[in-house]
């Protein structure tokens, strides 16, 4: 329940902050989509694009922490609002990381470029990669309407994304031993894979920042917050 | 009389986050080593207390987020005080952060135990290591005592980090195209040198929060903050 205030440009400064994480989120969402593209269509122009836009998450961010404090000097705001605006900066923090993993990917879709593989090579990255935008766009959605409902539901598939991980981990070692010549390609995979997973927690971290702002209360830690380690043993092959 | 009880325990709060924090750090410090030393001499047990060990700064930040957040309630901070409250959610959060890295190389420990490889495989990342532990020794010491002037060293210095980490990039793919029965560990050590490499970014993120405490003034964003990526492709191998 929101309690309507009396001065409006506070609310007008509440707002301001909502709809700049909103715009980080589809900042990021688009430089998800490109990252892995530029990756899969070996897209040099789309790779250095991706690299340049991420200077908007990285302003975005400070300046979402600068209005912040300058809220909270002002207002001295209490209960939802003071969550509001911590929240704010959080969720910021966790947007701002998930461009710096899109930069990454981006970063060595030029590195292995001209380097073709297989189509198959890149197949287990676009379903990862489009269970991590699902996520992404389930919690933004979340939050413009402050909808607890989902935030279950959104952790929850982060399990799904780790496992998807694994596997995909086990895969590109399967590739590598298959054939030396793709262990260059395949390692830089393996490090794309992660960084969609690592985009994964972030997306659940923010869910968690939204059950915190509308109850006043953390989720119970039942999730492990860190990423997913590989935890099966790939059978290594015996050099003949 | 009363007032000087108000102003007492609200120094008392602030000193509280600090000590907090230390605290973290020192924990934090204690499982890089530990989890590093798992992998190196195989010691499952080891790992198994790096992983336990993490709860411990997950509860932490917890702690700290909720207790600054109510200091800003209760007291309403201006200016340093208020600067030293966030800082202090932040530092927290790349506290918490490094010790998932930990957890991480903890958990590769595990996957990798019983894979023995020759010792230089890990001197490299004996070596990132040290690197990464001085740099974390070096802000919390600047935090501690308020100091400016590590700063910029600390950040400097994180380029080096980072090059490291390329150079190790090359030498384990190097390992994996000698032989393949590598591929398996060197993968998961490669993953352990790019925790180690996170550990420096998050230590130059934590000087630059001091940065901000000390001076109310971001620094110069002309530090790349995202992971390293590797950037030089390593000749592949021609299968014969």
């Amino acid at each position: 329940m929101f309690m309507s205030h009396t001065v409006r440009s506070y609310d007008a400064e509440l707002k301001y902050l909502e709809k700049k994480i909103v715009e980080m989120g589809r900042h990021a969402e688009k430089m998800i989509k490109s990252s892995v593209a530029s990756i899969i269509s070996d897209d040099l122009q789309l790779a250095a694009q991706v690299i340049a836009d991420d200077v908007f998450l990285d302003e975005a961010e400070r300046d979402i922490d600068d209005k912040a404090i300058t809220i909270i000097c002002k207002r001295q705001p209490m209960a939802v609002d003071l969550r509001e605006i911590v929240g704010a900066i959080r969720i910021s923090a966790d947007l701002e990381r998930i461009g710096d993993m899109a930069k990454n990917i981006a970063k060595r879709a030029i590195a292995i470029s001209e380097i073709r593989q297989p189509a198959t090579f890149y197949r287990g990255l676009e379903i990862i990669t489009t269970l991590a935008l699902n996520q992404l766009a389930e919690v933004l959605d979340a939050y413009t309407n402050r909808l607890l409902d989902p935030i279950n539901a959104v952790r929850d598939r982060d399990n799904k994304i780790d496992a998807l991980y694994t596997s995909l981990f086990r895969e590109f070692l399967t590739y590598m031993m298959e054939d030396m010549r793709n262990i260059t390609v395949c390692t830089h995979l393996l490090f794309c894979a992660k960084s969609i997973e690592r985009i994964g927690d972030h997306a659940t971290n923010i869910a968690e920042t939204l059950h915190y702002i509308i109850t006043g209360h953390h989720m119970s830690s039942d999730r492990f917050r860190d990423d997913a380690v590989y935890e099966v043993r790939v059978e290594d092959k015996k050099k003949d």
